[in-house]
C-alpha cells in the first residue's frame, strides 16, 4: 500500500499508475465496500468535497456510481450536461456565446470544487479516436484539481479498476494460471467504444493471467495499448495470444469477456470520416459472434461471463447466458464501479 | 403503529398496505413535520441512502418533494431523465444501443443505491392505461431495493397519502360524517391522468367519509378501483355514491375535490390508439364543469377546495376559488407531499 | 456589521440593501472563504436547507457556485430547468398543461424548501428588458422564502457582490483614489446582457472609486441605474465620467473592466421586436473595441483586467491579456462568486 504520491493526481489512464498504486486504490475500495455492508459511515473521507461530472454522452452506471460514491464519502456531485452550460471547446474551435475555451472552464471549475470528471466520445468528437482524450488532457493541463476520465474512445480506467476488483473477488489478486477469454461480439449498432476492452485487459495484465483474445481480423485494437498489455503480462507471469474465433477464447476459460466494439479502421483518423454504414455491413459478416450457451459451455464448469453493460441482448450475449449461472458476475462488476471509484477518489482527491 | 413488516417493501399502490400500515406512515410523516417546524434535525433516519428518481415526465411537486425529503432524512436523490441514460425497455421492445432492458437497469441501480422511484405516463407509454404500472412492476420484480410509484395512469399513492394527511389535519383521522365531494372538471388539455382521483378516494375510503362523486357519464373511473373504494367505505362506516353534476357533489360538502382527467374509453386498451382529438370535443360538451364561487357556495361555510396541482386556472377552477378562502388547503396539500413521502420512505427504505 | 434585518429578505437587486448590509455579506463571505482555505467545516450555517435553482438559461459559474456553496453550508440545491417542470407563467400568458402560474409555483416551492433562485433572460423573455425582473418579482410576491436573482437583463447582484469582493481583496474596501476603467467591448454575438456592467459599477460605487466608463454612443446603459451609480459615487467620495474610447477608460486605471453588452435601443420595449441583425451590424462598426495588450499598457503597471466570464476571446479580450499578467484576477473574480454567494445566503436564508 502506497501512502504518498496519489493525492492531487489525475486519473486519466491506468497506465499512469504503478501496480502498487492501483493495488492501493483496490485496497481502499475493498475497505469501503466492507464498511458499506456493515452500514459504517465513511462521510469523513471526503467531507464537503464537490465533484463536477461533465457528461457529453448518456450514462447510467457511471453517473449513478460516481454520484452515489462521492455522497457516501461525504461529498457532492454536480451533474453537468453540455446543454446546460456553454460547450467547452479547444482553442480554434470556438463560437462566440455558444462555447467557452477549455482553459477557462477548467480554471473556473477548479476554483469552485475538488475534482472534474469527464465522459466524452462518439458524435460529440466526430468519432475521432483520440479527440476525447485530448480534451480531457486539456482539462487536466489547466485544472488545479484532479481530472478523472469517465470514458473516452481509448481508455475507461474506472471500468478497468472495477473489472480487476471483480476478478480479485472471484480468484484472489494473483491471476496466474487463470485463463481470461476476451472477445469481440456482434451488435447491430456501431457505436461502442473499444476502451472497455483495452482497460479490462490492461488492468488484468498487471496480475498475471493468460489472456486469449479473439476478434475478426478487421477488429484490431490499438497497437500501442496492445503492446503495453503484452509487456505487462510478460512481466507478471501471464501470457497474451490472439486467436480468430470466440470458441478458442472460451475454451477452458475462467472468464469470457465478450462485447462489441467499433472498427478503428473505419473511423478517423484512419478513415477521413466516420463510416458507420460500412461498419454495419462489416459487422453483419460476423453476426454469429454471440456469447451463447454453446460457447460458454466450452469454458470451465464454473466460468463467468463478464460485460461492463449495457449489453445488446440477443446479439452480444444471449438471455440464457446473462440470466443464467454464467451471468451473475456482470452485476457484481457493475456494483464494483461504485466501490472501485470510491477507492480511487479517496486516494486522489485532496 | 406497525413496527415490523414495512422495511424493504415496494410502494406501488396503497392497496398493498393495510390501514394500520398506512396510518404508521402518516404517524411518521406527522412526527417528521413537527421536527421540521422546530428545525430538529432528522438526518439520522436514512443517512447516506441514495434514492434514484426516474422521471419520464415533467414534474415540479414530485421531484422537489422527493429530493428535499430524502435530503432532510440524511440521504441524496439522483434526478434521472431518460435522455441522460439509455431508455429502460421491456423485453421485446429493445433497440440496440438506445435502450437497456429493465431487468438490467433495475438490478444495476439496486446495487448502487437504496430505492428506485419512477414516474411514467402519457406519451412515453403510448397512453396505454396499464403500461406504466407494468413497467414499474417489472422494475420491482428485478430490484433488490424498494420501488416507489411516483405516478402512472392508475395509481399515484404518494398523492393519496398526502391528501389523507391533509384531511386528517383538517378534521382528524376519523372522517365519518364528513362529506367529500369529488368531481371531474373541465380542461382544454386532454392529458391529465385519472390516478389522483383514484388515490384521493382510495386513501380517504379507509377513514369513513361519505364520498359523493360527480362526473359526466363518459368519464367513468376504473371499475376495479371503484369497487375497492366502495368496499373500504362500507367497512369504515362511510358511503359512496355517484351523481351527475358537480353541484350535487358540492352541496353541503366539507371538501370539494374537482379536477380534470382523461376519458378512459378513448385511450388504449379500450381504443386501439389514443383519440385526443375526440376527447377534446367530448370535454368541450362539459366546459362549464368548473369549480367556481357559485358551486363552492353550495358547500359548507368553511368548506375547502382540494386539487393536487398543477391546475388549469379558469377551467378546472376559478381564481376566485383558488386564491380565496376555499383554496388555502391546496398549498397544505402540496406541502404534505414532502412530509407524507418522508414518512413513507422512513418506513420502507431499509 | 448588521446583525438584524437580513434574514428572510429577497436578494433581487443590490439597490435594496444599504452599504452596511452589503458589507455584512462581504464580511461573512470573507470569513467563510478563510474557513474553506483551512478546511474548517461550516455545514452548521444552513443545515438541511434546500435551495431551488431555476435556470431558464445555460450557466456554468452561477449554477456551480450556488450548488457547491449551499452544500458547503450544509444545504442542498435542486437544479431545475423549465423542460423538467411545467413552465412558470405570468397571469394571462398561460397554456393548459404546459405552464403553471407563477403564484402557484412560488407558493408550492416555498412550502418545500428554503430559498428560490432564478436566472431568466434572452429568448425566453423575448428580449424584453424588464420582463425577467418582473417574473422574479412575481415569484418574490408569492414566495414565503427568500428569492434570489441569479441574473436577468437589468441586475446581476451576485456578480456585483463577487466583483466588489475581488476589488476589496486587491485594494482594501476603501476604493477612493482608485480608477476603475469600465468599457463596452466587441463581440460577434449580440446576446450579452447589460446587467454585469450595471452591478459591477453599482457595487463599486458604494466604496468611492473614480469610474471612467467608455462606450460607443449607441451603447448607453439604463439611465435610472446610471443615476444611482453617480449618486453613490458622489456620496462615497468617488466620481463618475463617461468617455468615448476604451483608451481613455484604460489610461492610468487600476482596473479595466471591458465586456460586451447589447444595445438597449434595438430591443423591446424601445424596439417593437428584437433587432439582433441590426445590432450585429452596429457592433461591427466597433469591432476594434478589444481589451488588448496595447490598451492594457496604458493602465497602471500592476493594473488588472476584469470580466465576469464567459468571454469571447479574440473579440472582447485577447489571449495575451487574459492569459498574461493582467488576466489573473478574472479567475479570482469567478471563484469569489462561490464565497460572495455563500456570505449572502448565510445572511438572508432563515
Amino acid at each position: 500500500m502506497i501512502t504518498k504520491g496519489l493525492k492531487g493526481r489525475d486519473f486519466i489512464t491506468l497506465r499512469d499508475f504503478s501496480k502498487a498504486e492501483i493495488e492501493t486504490m483496490l485496497d481502499a475500495a475493498l475497505r469501503l465496500k466492507e464498511d458499506k455492508v456493515m452500514r459504517r459511515s465513511h462521510t469523513d473521507v471526503l467531507p464537503t468535497r464537490t465533484l463536477f461530472m461533465m457528461f457529453f454522452n448518456p450514462s447510467l452506471r457511471t453517473r449513478n456510481s460516481f454520484e452515489a460514491g462521492i455522497f457516501d464519502l461525504g461529498g457532492h456531485a454536480h451533474f453537468l450536461e453540455p446543454s446546460s452550460t456553454r460547450i467547452p471547446a479547444l482553442e480554434g474551435e470556438e463560437t462566440a456565446y455558444l462555447t467557452e475555451r477549455i482553459s477557462d472552464v477548467a480554471r473556473v471549475l477548479s476554483r469552485m470544487g475538488d475534482a472534474i470528471a469527464i465522459r466524452i466520445l462518439g458524435d460529440v468528437v466526430g468519432w475521432e479516436y483520440d479527440k476525447g482524450l485530448r480534451i480531457i488532457e486539456e482539462f487536466a493541463k489547466w485544472s488545479q484539481v484532479p481530472v478523472i476520465n469517465m470514458e473516452e474512445h481509448i481508455y475507461h480506467p474506472c471500468q478497468g479498476l472495477a473489472d480487476v476488483m471483480t476478478l480479485s473477488e472471484l480468484y484472489g489478486r494473483d491471476l496466474r494460471g487463470r485463463k481470461l477469454g476476451v472477445s469481440w461480439a456482434y451488435s447491430p449498432s456501431t457505436k461502442k467504444p473499444i476502451a472497455p476492452h483495452h482497460d479490462f485487459m490492461y488492468a488484468a495484465s498487471l496480475f498475471g493471467p493468460d489472456i486469449v483474445f479473439a476478434h475478426p481480423p478487421e477488429m484490431r485494437i490499438d497497437p500501442e495499448v496492445e503492446t503495453a498489455i503484452a509487456a505487462n503480462l510478460e512481466a507478471s507471469g501471464g501470457s497474451y495470444s490472439v486467436v480468430d474465433s470466440m470458441e478458442e477464447a472460451a475454451e477452458d476459460a475462467d472468464v469470457l469477456y465478450a462485447k462489441n466494439y467499433v472498427c478503428l479502421d473505419l473511423l478517423p483518423p484512419v478513415a477521413s470520416e466516420p463510416r458507420h454504414g460500412d461498419m454495419a455491413k462489416l459487422f453483419d459478416k460476423y453476426s454469429d459472434w454471440t456469447a451463447d450457451e454453446r460457447r460458454m459451455s466450452l469454458a470451465k464448469p464454473d466460468a463467468r461471463y463478464m460485460h461492463c453493460l449495457p449489453c445488446d441482448r440477443g446479439h452480444e450475449v444471449t438471455d440464457g447466458v446473462l440470466d443464467g449461472k454464467w451471468g451473475v458476475t456482470v452485476f457484481d462488476e457493475a456494483e464494483n464501479r461504485l466501490h472501485a471509484q470510491k477507492g480511487m477518489m479517496s486516494c486522489i482527491i485532496p
